[in-house]
């Protein structure tokens, strides 16, 4: 059956809803009658909200059982709900937020599940098998581009286990501030992404020499022959060799390594959305949070993050804090994104993006209540600080921006080995350092990227999938992509986005 | 004469000043004394300053004929003054800054100089003919960055007047708070990128769809086909083949172009200094100053910038200003930066960096009063926001971040044709867009970096040539490079730094 040619459908997610999203694809025409006897006031596209009963001026305006907006003026029965008829809530007190521990652990899984991997010399384990080359500074990113763009075409060949090599270029390093507080925070990034553990325990960092971000602070405050300094150089082709030589002793030591089996209790998995929808609630991200439940029955690390979207149902998370420390410190980083916000003189109604109005989201009380369902149901054990590393097994709050890329550099930096993004009006994020699998939210989305897409969601909205189906598809491909028996179709094409540092100090 | 076989040099800049920097290389050590008769208290490495005379506590230490500091203790006739020894004078007062109008335009070069340039559709002058293509945001960058490969690969050979395909990445367009007051400086930066004057008049922007920074405000708001937007593609190999397909349209045309004939006053250079030394404000920066001087007579259009590098001496620059409107406008950045500054918690301090005390530099204000020589000594005749296009021919103020990368970009933004860019410490920076000329500022450097440093300064502070003869030869390899007919080192070695865009404003 073509989904244009399906009955009238919506979904409602609560009891007490009195709003439900349109599934069919183009949407409903005015006049169109569901089953139950409502009658659109007027056509309304899909994923947009219909007013499942009349509400009044005033009036609450309910999804996913909470309250997302107070009606302007009176919504008839079977009218279309919009943004611009809505009053935004105000968001949680911080200060109100006192419960925790009031979830308890799930049951682990019966069955033992395992992938491959590559043992560190750190200790730690990688999903991939990677030449990083960590820059210190902006300045030797130019020379360096041109370095690996040696190594891969002379080099690589010779070390046929070795994956990849790539450079960790970013604009952070000097003309920055970095003796101010928040300078902390791209700095630890960048000291945490030059030991990812898909870089096989091997740190190698181009430095140029004058620079406020001196090389030795990537490198445990040792200066040995981890580091190639360009000012030390005899000019440019010196450079080069130097950047070669180094390179090539690494690639000699990670080419002899081999994919081990390990537990999964040893995996790092980061859930994201960017280019959301009023699906993502309701199909991917229910899905994800579905998986998510099972890795960290499991045993493994799984981290959700992005702030502005979990701040205004983070009343719905500080009672899944294991302890008072972990709810306390969910609030400090919301508080601390406040007065971020707060110092550039916005607030958060500067998310969500066109796209996702265009897709039926209508505030950023909607769109967030629809992304923390990526976290499952299970306590939630740790609060990770941006660019900081994750120290404990189970659910995380990675507090990281929501722009997908600073998010995605952040999970990166805390030690993740596996992405999963899911998407409703379509993007082709990908990182270089960790796979990402990207589901859809929609039917439509997988039909017009089915190159882009891994796994499609859209089915639980038509009914011809569970959120446990899709849940269970999700488990297996993640493990399977560590274990590098599944590429992404992002990396099969070779997309590779840049790194985006979070810097909220000024620069100079 | 090799440098460390010289006679014991120091050079001192004004007659009041009671501080000169050391020329000799490897330094001097103690107990040599100078032909005037100054025996050294102690060592002192090249770059740094000894003291000229005793300097009680509270003293006023002076180079530049300018105060830079205060002893914190009393210094002997031949110490060597040192950050530590000085304690920071206090900015000027911009309230204090009332004087403007002083300097009067220098007259007219005799001879009428001329570049070869592209003639753009839009009445612009290019000095390369250039494919850019723009992304409104970050989410298309690891798509682009594969359709540019293979249009370099597959296209650009069958148009060989085109001399590159640029795409225009950068960190912006979603994730951000767009309506943020301070946002309206990285949009209009990319506004103007995207139409830099070396890529021909065209326009070509690669969107996503759902992203905050609609494509269309960097096609002049039309919705026409200089786009593609990803969102409306079916999947990976059709996203790919739009974007050929677009380019290939504009290749064509472009490699219809020739260089023709223009006046100098069509031309618009940018200045900058970057991984400086005590030596910058000695050698390389009064050459540049002199060559400015020479542009700004011969008709043409000079951008100095770096905001953090100009504060301290903005007393020197403010009676430079055409018009009371143009010394408001200096006045007007520096407080906004102030402010920039002090919302972060940080002060003009954090300039300079480890490398440039290193290079002899004490603090900021000792960096400014060297950076500014850049300027030359023609009257100020406009202001130009970061991000802004340039609108006056003649000396320009860009107010940008001293940032290499950021100041780099946002000078191209305005508009800049060529950059000239000192350096002392050494880096191998460069820009994709327009050819940046490397001045260096010892002959050390110019030794060491042979095949990266384009002009040798150095030999000013040897007494070899006089800040004329460098001046001139600034001058006339920036009308070479801007012909086409001189190609610069890093341009030679293929080096390309990444934009790095300016966003004050807070992160979604």
């Amino acid at each position: 059956m073509q989904a244009n040619e399906m009955e009238p459908l919506y979904i409602k997610i609560n009891d007490i809803d009195n709003t439900a999203i349109i599934v069919n694809e183009g949407g409903l025409k005015e006049g169109t009658v569901f089953t139950c006897g409502i009658e659109l006031q007027r056509s309304i596209p899909q994923g947009h909200k219909v007013a499942l009963e009349t509400i009044e001026k005033d009036g609450e305006i309910i999804r996913y059982g909470e309250v997302i907006g107070y009606a302007k003026d009176r919504l008839e029965k079977g009218s279309w709900i919009r943004d611009s008829l809505m009053n935004l809530p105000i968001p949680p007190e911080l200060s109100s937020l006192k419960t925790y521990g009031t979830v308890k652990a799930g049951e682990p899984l019966e069955e033992e599940y395992t992938f491959l991997g590559y043992k560190n010399s750190d200790g730690t384990v990688g999903v991939k098998n990677i030449l990083g080359i960590t820059t210190s500074v902006q300045c030797v990113v130019g020379v360096l581009d041109v370095a690996v763009q040696k190594v891969k075409e002379e080099l690589l060949p010779k070390y046929p286990n070795v994956e990849d090599v790539i450079a960790i270029n970013h604009n952070y390093g000097c003309g920055v501030a970095i003796n101010a507080g928040d300078a902390k925070i791209p700095i630890r990034t960048i000291q945490n992404l030059a030991k990812h553990p898909s870089f096989g325990g091997e740190i190698m960092v181009v430095g140029l020499g004058c620079e406020k971000l001196q090389p030795v602070r990537l490198n445990d405050g040792k200066d040995d022959d981890n580091i190639v300094m360009l000012q030390e150089q005899n000019g440019f082709t010196n450079m080069i060799q130097a950047i070669m030589d180094m390179a090539e002793e690494r690639l000699e030591r990670l080419n002899q390594r081999e994919r081990e089996v390990f537990p999964i209790s040893e995996l790092v998995v980061g859930v994201q959305c960017g280019g959301s929808d009023a699906f993502s609630g309701v199909t991917a991200n229910p899905a994800v949070g579905y998986a998510t439940d099972l890795l960290v029955k499991a045993g493994a690390t799984v981290m959700f993050s992005e702030v502005t979207e979990v701040r205004d149902a983070v009343h719905l998370l500080t009672p899944r804090a294991e302890s008072k420390e972990v709810a306390d410190a969910l609030v400090r980083e919301m508080d601390w994104y406040d007065k971020y916000l707060d110092k550039g003189d916005v607030d958060r109604s500067a998310n969500p993006s066109p796209g996702n109005k265009k897709g039926g989201l209508s505030n950023v009380v909607e769109k967030s209540l629809g992304s923390v369902v990526k976290s499952g149901t299970s306590p939630i054990i740790d609060v990770v600080s941006p660019g900081d590393k994750v120290r404990k097994k189970g659910l995380n709050f990675a507090a990281t921006p929501a722009s997908d890329f600073v998010c995605g550099t952040l999970q990166l930096a805390a030690g993740m080995h596996v992405q999963v993004f899911t998407t409703g009006r379509g993007t082709p994020y990908n990182l270089s350092m960790a796979p990402v699998l990207k589901v859809s939210t929609r039917n439509e989305l997988q039909n017009q990227w089915s190159d882009l897409i891994d796994i499609n969601a859209g089915t639980i909205a038509t009914g011809k999938a569970t959120i446990e189906d899709v849940g269970w598809e999700i488990f297996h491909d993640i493990i399977d992509t560590a274990s590098g028996t599944k590429t992404t179709c992002a990396d099969k094409w070779g997309i590779k986005n840049d790194l985006a540092l979070f810097n909220p100090a000024p620069i100079t």
